[in-house]
């Protein structure tokens, strides 16, 4: 059960009306009016509370979990434990999230803006607005309705925020215009200078950076990432793309429309993602290379060349999925032939 | 000599004493009364001065050292320029550093309460704090007795810092229950929502997050590194645990006691470190594995597998030492064949 | 056209004028009176506009620029579109960078001391400072003339800024002497303990860090870098040096002059760059290693070993530019006898 000094739960709901929710099927026989009352690990999951199964890893804990009622693909649900009710769904995942939302829908503080934050006159804040202590917004900035101003964000001249956005605390943020519905987190920095200059011993020579950072509607941004602006063109992140903590984004990149940046990934300057990429974890790119449409890069791969759209790649230097693979092998029977 | 203007030292102290607090040997014929008045690295040190040689690498440096005294491993005792007084130690470096401390104990400011804190009404702060210009403390929040809240940071709505602890400035804590003796270093975001979402080309999915991160006692986590609190179970970072710069742990990570996790870490979701675990800098670990109880991971490892007890790995992706240096053997042998 | 809400633009100026500026030459035939408006990239550029071509990926973009002027390598000028005037220069990035800076040189703000700085008493700051809005500065610290401290930064005791300094928003400096010149970007981190401790199973032992950060003039660090202050001896950043956002800097580093270090590099503890070393995104280096100047590392190498001046590395682990490519080449040609 959620902590409830953090997390504070809606109703009851029956099986029938989180089926109804999500698309999901109750199997014959079992009852659609049974309440469900809470959301829980698999783990951790009683008799009123709803699980899921997604990843198969964790099988084994599906077949003796105590949920009362679980999310699961079709094809587990002979897997079940005697008893547990279900929800069969072809994506568990999604439809536990939306029921998971449901318990616990994201609740705003009351709309007010703190007497001690620091904001330049003339700014223009919309209704239903939350601008915490110690927040900094400078002139000319635009916040836009029922967005959220965590405490110590700092937010820089002429910047515009768009509606139902959040600033985590302390984030810092300059020369970008900001969509609706975007959430960034603590301790991010967007919009600051590129790394742009001209090497030379005698004191490399600072390229003036004229490009912004613009971010589209329903962007996430995790903790501590960086987003440089661009350098006369500007830094683009695409509609509903996710960004996990401490990615470095450098300037003139190209964010297209739901990708998924996991944490600690680096994007150097310039490059261009599509629409719907995918990177794991620390993967680096370099710049001015182009990432097909729906590629998908493993953990740590380093890239050094445009992939081609739907592409799966691996490796440093990356390789196609198959050839990285290939490349394993064939390493591991050299060392055999080698010790032999 | 450490730099008076930030560092303040204490009383000379005798030989003998300093053999005593650390359980150390003087060698017959020295002087057990000679007076210490500092600490100071080898190439730095003058003949009050107290040094150590714990890296073979700085033997060079510690035969020609001006120390008066040096703690060093009674296997490098004959190495000593002549006229340096020695403490013997099988652990030099771990006596040097409770010497240090004894020469430089940590020192906080005289307990206040800044008048330009933003602290909610019914914020529970123990006695002996220091609260700097500029923290935030929300509704429902506690700070344990003798704890040091940095400028500028954040601690949101019911967090739990226990006694003792010390938090840098421009932190950002929430959704979380810290334990005693933690320090949090400067631009730490621990507690912010895991990447958790389901990915649906129409919008990905956000999962609520509803786990806390629990941190227990004498834990140091370093700048700007984010933890994610758990998505339905808890993060968890076990007792005495040393966390470094930059590092990045996501949702339902579980680390036990004592590990050491160097800069720039990346830990997936749902990973469990068993204790004592150290991972050199830039090591990234795949989500959902565990690794084994005193496991030592290499530097820029990718580890993509569980990882036994005790056992080291290196590589991309990671290896068994012995397998990983036998591939680069075998790869060094194939180049020259392949040459000739 | 940079966004006029963001950046404010000089005058415009005759290409003669900036053919002196930048000691380029202007063809003969062409005028050199033409007057050139702003600057601007190749694609977006139009007939009053000056450009640049300095990276052959976009001498096609060149080829049908509608730019008005361009700064292009003299090898490169029979490629230009018919009308495009030139200005030839063998270095035309370095050009395009002190014109750019011409049209839209660095703007500071009126001076002034925001009333809501926290500003500890007896702190001296020079002539001509911008301290904003949250900003918290220790007692002892010293501001030098002209330099700019942004919002909610926070300064520690006995800190030193020099003269015409920027220091981002949110960043946090502590233990630090830094130069003049010096730009220090949002959310860095500088100063804090280095992770310095000896291990030990029954709770590790904190050596204390009894050194300082030296940064030099002219050096600028990225956004939420992070840059641990000595352990005894100092950490120094070296004049001129260029640091890009998130990188981590280990206790006792020296960096050498003139380097340039990209995005997630991270170099661990007393580990020396010599003077102009290169390194790109996410290298990793061990300790108490030295890299010679002008050396110079790819991306995601990762460095055991010293690297001799001037020579080129790549790899993980990381060797000679040539060795690595041979590396590549040979196993590729074992995965095509393995297949065949």
């Amino acid at each position: 059960m959620p902590d409830r000094r953090f997390f504070s739960r809606s109703e009851p709901k029956a099986l029938a009306d989180l089926a109804a929710l999500t698309g999901s099927t109750v199997p014959a026989g079992m009852d659609p009016q049974f309440m469900v009352e809470d959301v829980s690990p698999l783990d951790h999951a009683g008799p009123r509370d709803l699980s899921f199964l997604d990843n198969v890893r964790y099988k084994d804990q599906f077949r003796v979990s105590k949920a009362g009622v679980c999310v699961v693909n079709p094809d587990m649900a002979q897997e079940a434990p005697s008893g547990m009710l279900l929800l069969l769904n072809r994506e568990p995942y999604k439809a536990y999230a939306r029921i998971a939302q449901a318990f616990y829908p994201q609740r705003m503080p009351a709309p007010f803006v703190s007497k001690s934050a620091y904001i330049a006159t003339g700014v223009k804040i919309g209704g239903g607005c939350v601008i915490e202590d110690g927040a900094v917004i400078g002139r000319g900035a635009e916040i836009g309705e029922g967005s959220w101003i965590g405490a110590n964000v700092v937010i820089g001249e002429n910047v515009v925020v768009g509606s139902h956005c959040q600033i985590g605390a302390n984030a810092v943020i300059s020369y970008s215009l900001i969509g609706d519905h975007v959430c960034i987190y603590p301790g991010c920095c967007i919009g600051q200078d590129g790394f742009g200059f001209a090497i030379d011993s005698a004191g490399h020579v600072k390229v003036p950076q004229l490009g912004r950072v613009l971010i589209e509607d329903h962007v996430q941004i995790g903790a501590n990432t960086t987003i440089d602006r661009g350098s006369g063109p500007d830094t683009v992140i695409g509609q509903g793309t996710w960004i996990d903590n401490l990615v470095q984004i450098g300037h003139n990149v190209k964010i297209g429309k739901g990708c998924v940046i996991a944490g600690q990934v680096g994007i150097s300057g310039s490059t261009i993602l599509e629409d719907y990429v995918v990177m794991a974890g620390q993967v680096g790119i370099a710049g001015h290379l182009r990432i097909g449409k729906g590629a998908r890069i493993a953990g740590k791969s380093g890239v050094l060349r445009d992939v081609p759209a739907g592409e799966e790649q691996m490796g440093y230097p990356a390789l196609p999925l198959r050839a990285f693979m290939r490349q394993i092998a064939t390493l591991n029977r050299m060392i055999k032939k080698d010790k032999s």
